[in-house]
């Protein structure tokens, strides 16, 4: 492997305009799909060689998908033989220069004609060092894999101790955050623990295990329906979830969770979803940032610059119907990656822009095993069953690439009928952010 | 997580015998499966949580499957519904003490009626500690996941370099070995760059990657037939993979591979597929031990013990057929485990046990698309197409679990109409035993 000095970034020389895009996620993609090589070189950067399907990452770390399924390699998705002017670079941005027109990376600097900002979000944990130190995060699919290892490994661990706090400790999880990711992975955590754990671990009582979802909100999943929220909390407090709103967790050191409402959990386990703010990039005019997003119009266009946009999460387009911007899921991405691939040609041709109108598709959650909740346009609000059909079929469908619809939906059937996760792996040796415990137990246990 | 301190085996207190069962691979699984746990209370240690179908562990590191497709989990495996007194423990075992009938492990020991070695083999570099600190091995998991990042990064870096030499040692692939695993991932790697690579990477030349393979003896699959042996180098060499027969990789020192024969190949990717020994364990006596495996009689008791077994790889049953012991493969560990239990419920009512004889189902080996060689009992050898449905036929019916058939299959189906490896994700961070390169790659160039 070699040195950064060694390195540059190889980007052929066009006569074309080049469009930069930042980050490959779902407006990142759809942006590239819809742009004609034949006019423009478009150059990718991102710091995974894949797309992920991030709707279904809480599937990897409960042990229910394979990362295969939810992850489509981004070179695939764009081989030349169907986007010959198009060219990925698997590397870090260290910054913009606007008014030079140039990207930084680690390995050297490229010229752009367009520039699109498409990094969306990364973990926010409110200032508080000592929990990013300790939780684990579930945004990337690293971290998807390392937390199916800790929730694998404090069962294995559970089943050879004879202390009873200790044995509580690693049977209790603590899920921060009641949006989507924490909502479905409780739900996921609770079909796992009344179907698939007590045959795997005989020797441990499974009413011993706790799953702890706290929310700072008055309700779960506040960005959809009260009637979606009432469901979502009927069907979890079904299945054992033990709920607290109206409260915050203020700190955690590794086992002790305090919350803000002064109950103390111990725990081994504390998982992130609390909160996400912008992956903001360096050399952005102050001006357009705001709320750590990247103020736009409705074009798209970042405040002040008719060739640089931001897209996705990372985009606040205030318009009166959205003052705090639009909702931070997929659509919106996706749906502005698609019309500045449509905008980017007519910019070209100097042709007036179509400006952005948000379609609301509607919002799903999934609890668990035919249980979701649905909130559709037109003030439609559903749950049970048949929320849960709508749920898979969206997800199967919106899934990129043949391949992946038929693993997943062949997982999901399987599992359906037999009640089962196939994929409780522990791969990957469990590093704990901060301290070198797991690792250590690795080295201890299991090493050569 | 806890420390050994706090940790015990917690195995139930039993009135039946004690089976300990060390290793999940396939001796040990068979074994268990056979052992009515009404009779024997059944205890298995291995360092993974999985069984692996380690035939095709070649196609994880070349992209083609996800590690889910060939490893089922041993806890689902012997689940308490229906393996009621089976107890699994995660954990290394560290000796044996076959006078007072125990085993050691990190965290404990524990009491045997009866001890079944099944621990196998791990990678032999012969001595030569810079090949083993460079060099990248292919026997479990996570090092096929590791290789494949280092492949797929190596493109990655190609593409990023002006330096020719540099992206040359990027493009050479030497695999040391020319047994089943050198065979077939030199072919799956051909296959790569025939159909998959080129349109991935279109800034590369392709006609610059070589795959080096190197085999100490005058011909590829040595346990295999002449004819087997002939047709795989054929198909190899039409597939335009360099072969280099009758010599050995002499040094490593991550960018120099130095050849017996002189020749010398800079490359940044050394794959060890050479050779193995067994796995071995401390407290055998010596007396035991011959070739670093573990000498048996026909019943597989070890020599001096009637309650002490060796199965598998690990075991080394003298017979005038078998000079040198059965062959290193899954057949004689299946049908060896799967004897012992039927034979130790025998030993446990006294009745006299069957000798083992070794059923020869024949050998088979994959080089690419429609490309195989087969040798079946009967002196039947063949190759091609014909081949190639043979070996897809017994490999999916062999593998563990309905559910690893179904997405084996939909995963070569796929592959078969498509010419597509569809999972060139790199997820794990790169590491490189003995240097931190790749892991400073990470931090440097994709770290947050």
């Amino acid at each position: 492997m070699l040195e950064p000095e060694e390195l540059s970034l190889n980007i052929p020389d066009t006569t074309k305009p080049r469009v930069v895009i930042i980050g490959g996620g779902f407006g990142g993609i759809n942006l590239a799909k819809q742009l004609p090589n034949k006019d423009f070189q478009v150059v990718m950067f991102d710091r995974q060689n894949y797309h992920g399907f991030w709707p279904l990452l809480y599937q990897v770390a409960s042990a229910g998908l394979e990362p295969d399924s939810i992850a489509e390699p981004l070179r695939k998705m764009f081989s030349s033989d169907k986007y010959p002017d198009f060219h990925f670079r698997l590397v870090k941005v260290t910054g913009i220069n606007p008014e030079a027109r140039t990207v930084h990376t680690v390995i050297g600097d490229v010229a752009y004609d367009y520039l699109v900002i498409a990094t969306g979000t990364k973990p926010n944990y409110f200032g508080n060092d000592q929990i990013k130190k300790f939780a684990f995060p579930l945004k990337q699919i690293p971290e998807a894999l390392n937390l199916r290892s800790q929730i694998l490994q404090c069962f294995e661990q559970a089943s050879m101790t004879k202390d009873p706090e200790r044995r509580q400790e690693l049977m209790n999880f603590v899920i921060v955050g009641g949006g989507p990711t924490g909502v479905e992975l409780a739900g996921a955590l609770a079909e796992m623990r009344a179907h698939v754990l007590p045959t795997d671990y005989p020797g441990l009582d499974f009413s011993q295990m706790n799953i702890i979802l706290v929310e700072g909100m008055d309700r779960l999943l506040p960005p959809m329906s009260p009637e979606a929220s009432e469901k979502t909390y009927k069907y979890l407090h079904e299945l054992g979830v033990d709920i607290r709103l109206g409260t915050l967790v203020s700190s955690y050191d590794g086992v002790l969770a305090m919350l803000k409402n002064g109950e103390q959990i111990r725990t081994n386990t504390l998982i992130w979803a609390a909160g996400v703010s912008g992956a903001l990039i360096d050399g952005l005019p102050e001006t357009s940032v705001e709320r750590g997003r990247i103020l736009v119009n409705e074009y798209n266009q970042v405040l002040g610059y008719d060739n640089m946009f931001a897209i996705g999460d990372i985009a606040f387009m205030k318009l009166p119907d959205f003052p705090k911007g639009h909702p931070g899921v997929a659509q919106p991405a996706i749906q502005q990656g698609k019309l500045l691939g449509k905008n980017l040609p007519r910019l070209l041709r100097k042709e007036p822009l179509e400006p952005f109108k948000y379609k609301d598709k509607g919002s799903l959650a999934i609890i668990g095993r035919n249980r979701a909740v649905a909130d559709l346009p037109g003030n439609l609000h559903f749950g049970g069953f048949l929320a849960w059909v709508v749920w898979l079929f969206v997800h199967v469908m919106a899934l990129v690439g043949f391949r992946n619809k038929l693993v997943v939906l062949s997982n999901w059937a399987y599992r359906f009928f037999t009640y089962e996760n196939g994929t409780r792996l522990i791969i990957r040796p469990f590093v704990r952010r901060g301290d070198r415990i797991g690792r250590k137990f690795i080295d201890k246990y299991q090493a050569d």
